[in-house]
């Protein structure tokens, strides 16, 4: 019996790690992380729960990858701390996975094994067969999966639309030639179907960019995904033709360009670099800069230019800005603030909203169908996608004459079983989130979220209280402390008047009382709480620290 | 001299409030207020920095609005608790201020007048004539301000497409007659500069929303802003048509629709509306429910049936959710939680993404270029909307013929000069933005913010020392507390690790040392910052309370 069970991935756009089972033998399609959401506060990267997989040992036999980017690969330096399974992968996505792990300290013993486009790879009872997809990463795959049950085909994260280059393009023949031999089921990428009709081509990006870095006055400043090779390329191309330098800025890119450059996917004419430190050694319309930044992370190099703190490049009038990638949902209001800083300085911005100089990676509705009707699959089931996605793209599968019953929803942590007889779906298995805040890895959860988000909204008043254990008199205090509550101005004003409110408590409280410590807490925390409420409106959390010495 | 200053509103879309001087006279066009951003942690709402305007007392004659929404009115209340200056507005805009200045209490002083579109207003040397616009709201206008040197038109928020409605139509002739009168300057709304071509009808609108709500097999549940009143009695007329009864959900939908009712903006067919508690009485396809939180605010009704927490209406699959609003920026990811959330019930849901049932209150770009052309100013001036909005509507008049030099791009605070002899720009006066927070008015800053910050990202630990005063002995802890910080779980753990830390240097600090108390002080938060950046890799906010009793 064929398993096939998402533990991330299909719902919400991020995690993707598929575990892919027949008798005793899995192994995962991709182990991505997500980035944090807004109330996750604090967080640095969510991770799929991998205890499915930890727990099947040494039956779990590999992990396999489609392409390179966080949301496929981000998980794997957690899963190997806990087990050295072997990573497969395509080159540039292994190169980008040894840096990863390098940063990690999990290189050493890592095994990572590069996949051929021209050899099947074998594991256990499965035969995997892979085709190249064209995406905005380079070296992406899309994978056919010959089971004693019949062949599975995963698209991979992929578009149909021309790229720069012919041989980065979807493999169509390939997927048409398995869609001939009887495929038992597709598992398609589902992001962008709610987009109508097809991606524009990299080509008709490059197009656009070529006029936009030909006539500007100043310097070119592309920012883009690190890992978008091609477009990377195509820049150099620009830059070339137009007789520019070309300046690798910032961390990412450099390691990005590195391994594509000792893979031969990236071609440099010779004297086009220039380093960052040169750039006020030639003239400004002679210089073409690509960096990240895009998405307005604030201590990128991009933000820093924007905000003029940038030592190495002062960006003035005629300098034009290039954000070549998609506002991130999320992200807008801080990419949004860096255009504005831009203008605010003279320079000129071009983003996606006023010009083509992007296109995304995922098919749209139109290619989606197509890659349908090209594997042609007895059973459908939609990947890649929040609910929505994945429910629209179901509904897309039945107008394009699959039939209703063979569509399947998938669903994280849900079984789907194939056998002889046909799918069954049953066992939800345990899936999650994983946060990781610092080193900590699951161990912040909804309770410390909540306390992150009280203390965010109004600050925090700690209020100290010294008694005298035998005779219970007040020995210190009441002593208030806040943080994050009020302005310094006001902060004696109100802080007073809180003292005064604590201590009518003290004076009503009788010394004999049995509990006194503890009933004098309980009045305080009310009292306080209505007393902020009345005047300023205002809820902090109220930390009682009751001492008897 | 003619003076034209922006408190705001030129370098956000929010406080839009401009004051226009002549001689001793100033007024205002608007007071309005703007959402916090995300950094902007438990920030109640935004003002602009209305202090030019307190100072100027009995010569600040006027407040003139030109329509009801929040970034148009929403600091009325704030301004006239500390001066009771008239307020001049169309009658639906009045009723929205009417109702916000019963809510602050402040409504039986205010002095409110009504504006006719017949009648000039005179303000000391001004007189105003009011052009009816088309807007996301009803009774919106723009304005031809006749001064000593000149007339300046304001556009108002403003698009040309039709109305469902005629007489909500922009009144283009009046537009056109000033402009043939000579113009010196036109003052028009940004907002939609970087969209091509024209806004789509609401007659398109409603067309598309007929076709949803009368195919929808269980309830129509259409979430949109409370005061889009021309949408509201368009699906009216459509659940009138399609046999549906009317339920107006939430209190502010309650508010906008009564006051439409009563000013006889918005028309109910007898019978047609139902309580919300009668819900269950009628089948599912003879309802059509109004509500808002289209914007994916959490406590919303929409909000709580999404997640199956509203009391009132349990949504199942039949029901159709129409989200008739613009994704605003900052807001997708709750939007699209929502809209997941539906999907999981069985519920359908139409947005923005995949159907035309929404149009924006603002002018693309064509209908900005009639603007100019119908008012044909000498000198133009963008407003209402970010730095690069403004930038790029500068950029489109000059395209539009304006002459380069004539085209003043304004700023909060930056004063614009008229007189015989022409046009300057000279002495920013002090504007800002003012921070709400419960019942504090501006003592929330940037100081208190970052404290927030702090707060938010790893929580707060306090350490407690109490020590005898005379010996310097300690009689009490090092006692260690958190929040936010790490999961109960490993609390203890880390937590008692960290009090060893604090034990070692209890001990190696001596007892005769001066300044012992600061010194350990000192130490410990040094050492306990290093201690957890090792083991966790956090940086909570320590608190150190140390007590000698």
């Amino acid at each position: 019996m064929l398993k096939i069970t998402p533990l991330g991935g299909t719902r919400e756009i991020g995690l993707n790690m598929t575990v892919i089972e027949y008798g005793d033998t899995a192994f995962a399609i991709d182990a991505g992380l997500m980035f944090p959401e807004g109330y996750m506060l604090g967080v640095d990267i969510v991770l799929p729960d991998m205890d499915y997989i930890r727990e099947k040992g040494k039956n779990f036999a590999a992990v396999v990858l489609t392409h390179g980017h966080e949301d496929h690969i981000g998980a794997i330096p957690y899963l190997l701390r806990d087990m050295n399974v072997p990573i497969f992968g395509t080159p540039f996505t292994l190169g980008l996975v040894r840096h990863k792990l390098e940063e990690a300290g999990l290189l050493a013993n890592a095994r990572l094994h590069t996949i051929s486009l021209d050899e099947f790879l074998r594991i256990g009872p499965f035969e995997l067969d892979f085709m190249r997809v064209n995406h905005s990463v380079v070296d992406g795959v899309g994978m056919a999966i010959k089971t004693p049950v019949g062949t599975v085909v995963h698209s991979g994260d992929f578009k149909l639309s021309q790229s720069a280059f012919p041989w980065m393009n979807t493999d169509v023949d390939k997927f048409v030639w398995y869609g001939g031999q009887g495929i038992l089921a597709l598992l398609s990428d589902s992001t962008n179907v709610e987009k109508d009709g097809r991606t524009i081509s990299d080509m008709a990006v490059g197009e656009t960019l070529e006029k936009i870095i030909a006539k500007s006055p100043g310097r070119a400043i592309v920012a883009l995904f690190a890992s978008n090779i091609v477009r990377i390329q195509q820049i150099v191309d620009i830059a070339e033709k137009h007789n520019r330098k070309v300046i690798f800025d910032g961390r990412s890119i450099e390691t990005s360009t590195q391994i594509a450059r000792d893979l031969d996917y990236l071609r440099l004419p010779d004297g086009i670099e220039m380093n960052i430190r040169q750039i006020d050694e030639v003239p400004d319309d002679e210089v073409v800069v690509i960096t990240t930044g895009s998405q307005g992370e604030p201590m990128s190099s991009l933000a820093r230019m924007a905000t003029g703190s940038n030592k190495m490049i002062k960006t003035r009038p005629g300098d034009t800005i290039i954000l070549s990638s998609k506002f991130i949902p999320g992200n807008e209001r801080a990419i949004t603030s860096i255009i504005n800083h831009f203008y605010e300085q003279g320079a000129d911005v071009v983003y996606e909203k006023i010009s083509d100089i992007h296109v995304s990676g995922h098919a749209f509705r139109e290619e989606l169908i197509e890659m349908m009707q090209m594997v042609n699959p007895t059973y459908f089931i939609p990947v890649h996608g929040e609910r929505r996605h994945l429910i629209h793209h179901a509904r897309l599968a039945k107008q394009a004459g699959i039939p209703e019953e063979n569509i399947i929803l998938p669903d994280n942590g849900l079984v789907i079983e194939f056998d002889e007889t046909g799918v069954r779906t049953k066992d939800h298995i345990t899936t999650g989130r994983v946060l990781v805040d610092g080193k900590g890895v699951g161990d912040v959860g909804s309770s410390v979220l909540r306390e992150r988000k009280e203390l965010a909204e109004d600050g925090i008043v700690v209020v100290v209280i010294v008694f005298d254990e035998e005779t219970g008199i007040v020995v210190h205090g009441p002593e208030l402390l806040s943080r994050g509550f009020v302005f310094q101005n006001l902060k004696g004003h109100i802080l007073e008047d809180a003292q005064c409110v604590i201590l009518e408590i003290l004076e009503e409280v009788r010394p004999d009382m049995p509990d006194r410590v503890s009933v004098i807490e309980t009045q305080m925390k009310s009292a306080l709480r209505q007393y902020f409420k009345f005047t300023i409106k205002r809820r902090p959390v109220v930390i009682p620290v009751m001492i008897e010495v």
